[in-house]
């Protein structure tokens, strides 16, 4: 077996003093994954997933979204995973909504987290959502009402998507991602994240957008979600890094995709996220052995379909494997 | 046509203070890249290839290596090459030497740059060379020797090889880079290069390893080589960005490889490269759009070989089409 603690036991001894210790990985491949899939999982391959990231020390997973079927037949069945997912222990479920109808069947779902879209794109925002960006924030206070009315305590956490540019629009002005950042916090969300939607953001927009809007959120700012369209996903991640995140979306095999790029990868893939932050000597509670046979599982049921990813092919690096050995 | 300058007058409008504005990606598939593939590509391929990344704005090209023709037939025709490539001017033409009989050659070609290869692993060094690293800096000496003997103005690079560590014999020991390091430059080197020959790097090993080995070179710390092995070469060439350095290897569609991790990428791709660079502001002089002809040429050429690189599949983002069609 081997951890990330393990491994970096056995990696460099170089000084690591301006990296975070420890980072979260969230699991979203059933969710942003899966959706862009045309093909269902079946609900018990996708009990079994959940199983498995959680045995392989996943502590974060995104296992659907409350919105009709007729629109994401995909995860119809979200209801009956957060179900499943909220019976292991400390295991945090979040589950995307995108209005005040699906928080409501979040709220009633038990799920501790709730992820709201908000495209910093007002032409992506009334795409995905038929809203302008300020009637999502509208929404945002509603739920944050709704919410508050419940009893409930689920997190409302916004995710502003194309934050770094858009397929539609083509630029997103940061000073518009932070307006609305600010509008978002006021409005009640907990927690926010920003997303690179489309592959469009390099490391240096990432430091730069985190580092501006982190002095407005605070520790409130607490995610990266980056699609690895473009090769960059993984130096996005360290970039943001740098900044201080410690908590990144990301999707076994890379999976995922953007309809308005077609054969281009999806999220950074979970294995070599995982990987990287081993070999930093950043701990994320992850078994990489079966965080790997997982990964082979998933890829069996998703045959057809093309996969992502790069660990997967070239294994652990020798260093990290002497660790598997002797530990 | 869209050059990395006016690539970057449409990107996103953050002040970047902590990066270079310039970069030079040298071209090293003629060599790194072609000499793992069991194919020889014609002499004809090869000289259109170089013109035509001189044509693209690539001012630095590794065109071949000057070992015996039986060990390595992909590069025999090094000579003639080199011969090409001083015909282009202000192209800086660089090749690979194993040995003092190597740099003679090289200095009789008239090429500007010979890079010769040191191991600072112990095994790699001994199977790769059937020498000690300490062996390869006695070579190195001779090569100064012999370099300021003939009166030629060819400089001397010296590419660290696994000094992230080695599949032979795993870790390598920063220490002994550094100590290596020191001797190399003793015994007469004009620049030196880090890499990370079997993708064993990541971030802040990179940002670590050139933070100690600067002091010791200075200026002479001159050029970052990365493989995609796993994932993070573009994160690595990230982190050395960061400290300083503005010399890349990169070979076009990421060939390459490693012997020892079949199947697994190779060096970072030139053209994703180019589009990282491109979108920070980092000036290469580069053409996109004629690398990517470029690109798809050479792939036809490969047909059958496993390419690599990410940018080609998904294409410019929309900001910088835009810069496109305006510029």
């Amino acid at each position: 077996m081997l951890s990330a603690t393990s491994a970096s036991n056995t990696g460099p001894a170089f000084p690591r003093p301006s990296l975070p210790g420890q980072a979260c990985i969230r699991e979203v491949g059933l969710r942003d994954g899966l959706q862009s899939l045309a093909s269902v999982m079946p609900t018990a391959h996708k009990l079994q997933w959940i199983r498995e990231a959680y045995d392989a020390g996943q502590r974060e997973i995104e296992v659907g979204s409350f919105v009709p079927a007729r629109l994401l037949p995909q995860l119809a069945d979200t209801a009956e995973l957060v179900a499943f997912a909220k019976t292991l222990p400390g295991l945090v479920t979040s589950v995307l909504v995108p209005n005040l109808k699906g928080a409501e069947r979040a709220i009633e779902s038990g799920a501790d987290l709730m992820l709201l879209p908000l495209s910093a794109s007002h032409a992506h925002s009334l795409a995905n959502l038929r809203k302008t960006p300020d009637e999502v924030v509208e929404e945002i206070a509603r739920i944050r009402a709704a919410r508050d009315t419940s009893g409930s305590a689920i997190r409302i956490e916004v995710g502003f998507s194309t934050a770094f540019g858009c397929t539609l629009q083509g630029r997103v002005e940061p000073a518009e991602v932070l307006r609305l950042l600010q509008a978002v916090l006021d409005a009640g969300a907990d927690c926010v994240g920003l997303a690179d939607t489309v592959g469009y953001a390099d490391p240096e927009m990432v430091r730069q957008l985190f580092e501006l809007a982190l002095p407005i959120a605070g520790e409130r700012l607490n995610c990266g979600h980056f699609h690895d369209t473009r090769g960059l996903g993984l130096a996005n991640v360290y970039a943001a890094l740098q900044t201080g995140i410690t908590r990144f979306d990301a999707c076994l095999a890379g999976i995922g995709g953007c309809p308005h790029a077609p054969g281009a990868s999806g999220n950074v893939a979970s294995e070599d996220l995982a990987y990287m932050f081993a070999s930093m000597g950043i701990a994320t509670g992850i078994d990489f052995d079966k965080l790997m046979a997982l990964r082979a599982k998933v890829a069996g049921w998703l045959e057809g379909e093309t996969l992502h990813g790069t660990l997967w092919r070239a294994g652990l690096p020798r260093t990290m494997r002497a660790a598997a050995v002797t530990v």
